[in-house]
């Protein structure tokens, strides 16, 4: 990789998530030239996909290119890549575009779906956790309604218009929510000669709550959200098998549905190559320690999702959220500055500033550390903490001109096929 | 195929391009049945194509939901559909969802890439017809300046950053236009480390100037503003053949490039099972009468890029642009219901509305019967134009807003490889 040599230390970050890019910024103006590797050119704002997935937002305005967030930054450089493996001894990273040496090392790489090893619901389940897997999800859900429209055979018409969402977590709620939302209020316009009340959404949690990360209250009036739009909540639940058609449970319980989405969980991205037997804690997470340095590596460094920092508040590392991610590069870019300077470095401490999801028009609940609210001012809340975060004033706006119309309109227009995922229909008619 | 048997006569719209949706919305309050089919579930505004695949506009901008143009009509139908054949002797239409009857058959199946036989620039070269394929421009664009990074060999980079376009019409001068901002504007910030300054953009037009269905005045303003953008205009020249790394014309002239886009020609996209060499005009069109009626089939329409109809203003039809689309669109809707009423049909009779074309910020070329103008006002008035046409509140707003933004910063934002194209490069490496 032709990286110009430079007198300054090279830090190469892999990965432009919520974690590498607070990371770059971070580092914007030291004296050290830094490498971003990623397999996208652009930033994902990940919480927002679901609404990819259901035609309220374009992909475009939940993206931004990574090369812009750079462009400012001198001794800076970004390379279109997937990094292969760490050897650790030689200070060398293999990548698919050659190898290349780093003097420090930061994994932001951040989490994949975990299917837990169900190699079955792996090949047939759809998942959120990239722009185009987001928007293969938007085809398929139109797909769906344009295919049930083809058929008479009521059995396949409702297997068609049956979804399952798999894990009570902010992205299933998120998800469900807004199906919800379509079911009521786009698809008896779109498909007149459909009985769309038909439809059914399925939610599907292990455990006894959804969102069981925040407080009772707020799973206990998520939960009443969902009702109240029509989704059907399935606690203590545990979907088993989906072979593209039946999804069945550890209970008597089981669906025929052409769609199941995965939201049940995430593992850290970890790489090839570090000694990984020792080093891998619970969720796939390489274990860090309070200053983000890889465990007997001085020099490597994780963050974000994928790392895995015990702390006695976190036992398990810090949530695998924005949050935790920008807080760690942020403290990192300090960290390796003080590093530089051989000056001592300053432990991580998480500053939680809460947790929100929303559910649909003027639902959502949020939890500060003080007080906890539900409803339409926890959705104004929502929205705006979303739209702050959002990298681009481009962005930024074009997301907002969306939900203003969407809100106005009980609208949502990027209901469109731009790339047909193109599922097998036939074992629905047999 | 299950529409509901109606009292009504059924017209079949095959098509739901500017043709096709203007006619809809004619018959919108109509004693008939509608079923408009189309390969997509959108309608695609295809004169901002090339601001898809230049970053500037988000696909979703410019398409638009044809179940939502269609959800205040009664008796509307839309199915997702390919047409694969007519069977006029019985009045039925095969698709892949299955045979169909109609009364009336309206075909404004538009217009597609003409390549006048060369397979090896088919397969090679780039198109933009469609949001797919100005998606997989974009997508390539970017990963050429990527792959420019990786190689020392100059020669390889060079190639890697000459960009040939077939075509000297409105799509081949505003691709080119767009291109010659972003080498200005984007590159040198997006690609520090690239000698961008190097990038080529040559137009290649075998006629003797480029817009020549403007004025005269247009084309040679068009010209010198693309010359002012370093845009090379290549006149009388024509591409012969493009392996996918040398494109040969008839002259010495050739160009080794990784990106050849074809714009240099579109043909009707008819249907088979007419009986076609006797309908068929130059240009694949279908022959119809003043009234838009296939010779020799008293009810089978057809409109738009299609249509073939020979008036002796006209003598090879109309141009295949949206304006004489729409027009004959909303011409065979009246006609249509003259002809269930037993009334005397109209003759299509074309306002030419005149015709515009972009180069870049501030350069535009404006032809109006009369009053032609060139430059910053031409500009504002394409600009306003196309706004206006574009269907829908949301998709304006989003248009409008990219633009200003696009105008202020010098900027397209969505350089973002969501699907990579993933063309093989090793050519380049012998």
């Amino acid at each position: 990789m032709n990286i110009p040599k430079s007198n300054f230390p090279r830090i190469i970050i892999i990965g432009g998530g919520f974690a590498g890019i607070s990371l770059a910024k971070e580092l914007s103006k030291k004296e050290v030239q830094v490498l971003l590797l990623d397999k996208n050119n652009y930033h994902t704002f990940q919480p927002l996909l679901y609404q990819v997935s259901t035609g309220g937002l374009e992909p475009d305005s939940i993206a931004y290119p990574i090369r812009k967030v750079l462009k400012d930054y001198p001794n800076f450089f970004f390379r279109l890549a997937n990094v292969e493996e760490v050897v650790p001894e030689k200070n060398e990273l293999i990548t698919n575009i050659g190898a290349i040496n780093y003097d420090y090392l930061v994994m932001a790489t951040g989490s994949e779906t975990n299917f837990f090893g169900n190699k079955e619901i792996e090949k047939n389940g759809m998942v959120m956790k990239s722009i185009p897997e987001s928007l293969n999800l938007r085809s398929l859900i139109l797909e769906n309604f344009e295919q049930a429209l083809l058929t008479d055979d009521l059995h396949m018409r409702d297997a068609l218009m049956n979804f399952v969402i798999v894990g009570g977590g902010p992205t299933g709620v998120e998800l469900a929510g807004a199906l919800a939302e379509i079911k009521k209020g786009i698809l008896p316009k779109d498909y007149p000669d459909l009985d769309t009340r038909r439809v059914q959404i399925n939610l599907v949690q292990s455990g006894d709550r959804i969102l069981k990360e925040m407080s009772e209250k707020a799973s206990q009036k998520a939960e009443d959200f969902l009702e109240e739009l029509g989704v059907q909540v399935w606690k203590n639940t545990r979907v088993k098998s989906y072979d593209g058609k039946l999804a069945t449970t550890q209970t008597k319980l089981s669906f025929e549905a052409a769609t199941l989405v995965w939201a049940a969980g995430v593992k850290g991205a970890a790489i090839k190559g570090l000694d990984a037997e020792k080093l891998l804690i619970r969720g796939n997470r390489i274990k860090v320690n309070e200053f983000s340095q890889v465990i007997g590596h001085e020099n490597i460094f994780a963050v974000g999702d994928v790392a895995g920092m015990e702390l006695p508040d976190y036992p398990c590392g810090h949530p695998m959220m924005a949050q935790p991610a920008m807080q760690q590069g942020k403290n990192l870019g300090k960290n390796l500055t003080y590093l530089l300077e051989n000056k001592p470095l300053k432990p991580f401490v998480y500053k939680d500033k809460g947790s929100m999801a929303t559910i649909g028009r003027n639902k959502a609940v949020v939890d500060l550390d003080a007080y906890k609210f539900q409803g339409i001012f926890a959705w104004f809340v929502w929205m705006f903490v979303h739209l702050f975060f959002l990298i681009g004033f481009r962005n930024r706006m074009v997301v907002f001109i969306n939900w203003v119309y969407n809100y106005v309109r009980f609208d949502r227009e990027a209901r469109l096929i731009i790339r047909p995922y193109k599922r097998d229909y036939t074992m629905f008619k047999e």
